[in-house]
């Protein structure tokens, strides 16, 4: 699981059925110690029924069984998945505000 | 799951019965911001029945049980599929096209 | 599974519900040879049930099927959880304690 | 999954009785675009079954649940298998031969 | 699934009574090919009954899965166990003795 911000979306007509219904999104993580610049590659998520989009700080769980709860889609191919938007970060005596 | 170029094919004589009916692509991450450059190594995916071949970019999920359930073959090893083919990522103002 | 020093905490209003009763800490991974310094980015993990606040050094298991298990929670979208304090550890002659 | 070359063996008398069947590789991942050159660590298979040995070229599953399916050990500690040996790879106007 | 060498131990008096049977170990990927070195950051993982400690040269399972099978604890949240000391690896003309 990781902190990650939402930098753009994506758009495929073709696609597996059970992908149909949800938005992608490319998130990519991000370190809320320190400098707090990105860390590690783009992934592309599904929104669990967040409402989140570009701009937004937040939550993404990276795997399959997870994923596919969130969604209440048991046969749907998807491994990552936003399940909430951060509000705030505290690391030693910084805080990070977000939302 | 990730964003990739499908950059070639694979050909194997002997392999497990299970991976037979379906063509094995290389594809290689692209991050969809800036650049477009490569990121990460070269994987292996199987065609999730999308019809993907080379210089596709595709919706990769590297999990396996989303590939057995795309496939819809619950003995296949398998953990990495193909499940969308991409017409468009935005980022910021910067929109790109690809079919 | 690997030893992380809790250098946080995040506040998410809006996140799935299974995610409600669990406090959000942030983890680094330590290496507990040699320098003792940090390894990795910075994950997001839920505790699960040993109390662990920051500056604690714990133990992390980042497997989707041991965290449900852990918080008890089938249906919870969770891949990274502390499953214990870490009080001590050696490496050749060097013993290092953290509680 | 990924494409790795076998570079050798690993001998282990005490190990978990499902273990002792199967012959312990070492395989590195190989990139079969470009250079050809090695990427990432040396890890260890187990063959499933096709007759892999140092020198081959072969296709590798790196996921629990495939390993178990084709080794058909429903209990045996696995993770990575090798599941066929390489022909012959294709990028762009690029191809290798490999048995 | 990879090599690694026992390098350390962990204590930890408050951890998930599930954890509380089995000895913790730090162990750190070896690459048994060339120079031997160590590659990767430091693990934590449960001996699996084979009774490794420092100094050895063992086999890894780095999957959950595995790992409860292995410890016959349906229950426990683990990801990485012991499965095998390694006796001798062999790449190219090199042989390593390791028991």
């Amino acid at each position: 699981m990781f902190i990650a911000k939402v930098v753009g979306n994506v758009w495929a007509t073709r696609k597996h059925r059970e992908l149909k219904t949800y938005p992608l999104l490319l998130v990519k993580a991000v370190d809320p110690c320190g400098s707090g610049k990105f860390s590690g590659d783009t992934a592309l998520a599904l929104d669990g029924g967040v409402g989140a989009g570009p701009g937004d700080v937040v939550l993404v769980v990276d795997e399959g069984g997870s994923a596919r709860k969130v969604l209440g889609a048991p046969r749907c191919p998807v491994r990552t998945v936003i399940c909430g938007i951060v509000d705030q970060t505290s690391s030693g005596d910084e805080v990070k505000k977000y939302a």
